[in-house]
């Protein structure tokens, strides 16, 4: 008996965005695991059952998992957005690179999704149209000063910069600290477009400059999009404005 | 009477990466415009034309398909992978840009897709699982140093990097510049993603070291990730590697 684990990425939140591998792989699966909002997405198949775990128990919830695929099941785990970007694909490859040699003959499986970032480049047009960046502000995981020194490097190389966990209960203070380092290297006037809940019922999008964006509420819910020298705003009367980065750059100045 | 304008992305290729919005919009569109290759892709729906262009018309199909929609039909535009990642999003802001008045006027959407890189990641393990960048090797519509530029940020940080474009027959040696610099901050064991043709019938991965990347096979249908640092591979039995990047990491020695 030879189980299989598929970690499968449901995109932003509406099952439109959803794959058609995605959604076969979750129909597949005898046993789903993921963090408890995001299997609440995910409808109970016939003979399946669900999972739900902490936010903060990434590592314990794939060890579960690969181990109760193992043991012979056919075993999903889901990631909100893409799971291999700041998500569940990393941890599984970490249980399994650290747990025994049986996890190594393991059948996995990674199923792609749309991540934050593409959602909120949609909504507002093409942000992400040039060179960028992703990278998670969290800094349980590493430190404070290798964040900074990453912010540096993009901005000042002219990359487009996706955050990702911008703020949380317990780092209140590590979003504002972004922005000034970001002021360092980037004009105040340039574009940040804020997208929180993108793909869900309460979703809202929203531009403002970098020399405001502190103060703009953000939560673990919210994708921020810091452009480059590049990136422009074209107003529209009577709609929202698009945002986009044009595909053409010239040198940045040092 | 009102049109209206959807740039959709179709994903890496096998429509079981197409998300549901995706399909809707191409069903509900009486004109689709895109380069030949991936209209091929998009099955002609009753009553609808197909306006096939080459690669390198981007700027020209944009103002085709937004005066199309002006006059007040239902256009779509299509994109491989994700519309905003190096593709036709940035293409069709752009024209808007430029473009009369009554252009700012129009309805448009865009609709997200799988961008290669993610599909490239999900047939690997979780390489982008860390902070990470994209960059275009194209020096079409930059200036070659401000690539190398960008390449000396991005890997000096500690970002992985995903690289779109790495290789044409208008460009035969950017590719082999691009992985000597990168050796100026990684070591020559730093592990490397090629993935060719992901999502279709003819795809290829592979994982090589930094030291042997130049050596290998690239066109522009590849997508190349080069791993941080902190990027491992697991080596398994009778299966191919995983390859991911730890959600952790240390400080980045200077």
């Amino acid at each position: 008996m030879s189980g299989a684990l598929t970690v499968v990425g449901l995109g932003p939140g509406d099952p439109r965005y959803l794959t058609s591998d995605a959604d076969d792989a979750l129909r597949g699966a005898e046993a789903v695991y993921g963090y408890k909002a995001y299997l609440d997405r995910v409808p109970i198949h016939s003979m399946q059952d669900h999972y739900p775990s902490d936010n903060r128990e990434e590592g314990a919830r794939a060890a579960a998992a690969i181990e109760h695929a193992v043991r012979g099941a056919n075993v999903a785990v889901v990631s909100g957005g893409d799971p291999g970007v700041f998500a569940m694909a990393a941890a599984v490859c970490e249980a399994i690179d650290r747990g025994p040699d049986a996890w190594r003959k393991l059948d996995v499986a990674f199923v792609p999704g749309i991540t934050a970032m593409l959602a909120v480049s949609a909504k507002i047009g093409a942000p992400l149209g040039h060179d960028f960046c992703a990278l998670s502000l969290s800094d349980n995981l590493k430190p404070w000063a290798l964040i900074e020194r990453r912010l540096d490097a993009a901005a000042s190389a002219g990359f487009v910069i996706a955050l990702y966990n911008p703020v949380s209960r317990a780092r209140p203070w590590q979003f504002g600290e972004a922005m000034a380092r970001l002021r360092r290297h980037l004009p105040p006037s340039t574009p940040v477009v804020f997208g929180r809940a993108v793909g869900r019922a309460e979703e809202t999008v929203s531009v403002v400059t970098l020399e405001d964006a502190e103060s703009s509420p953000a939560d673990m819910a919210t994708l921020v999009i810091v452009g480059s020298r590049e990136t422009r705003v074209i107003a529209r009367s009577g709609r929202p404005p698009l945002v986009y980065t044009p595909r053409a750059a010239a040198e940045v100045s040092a």
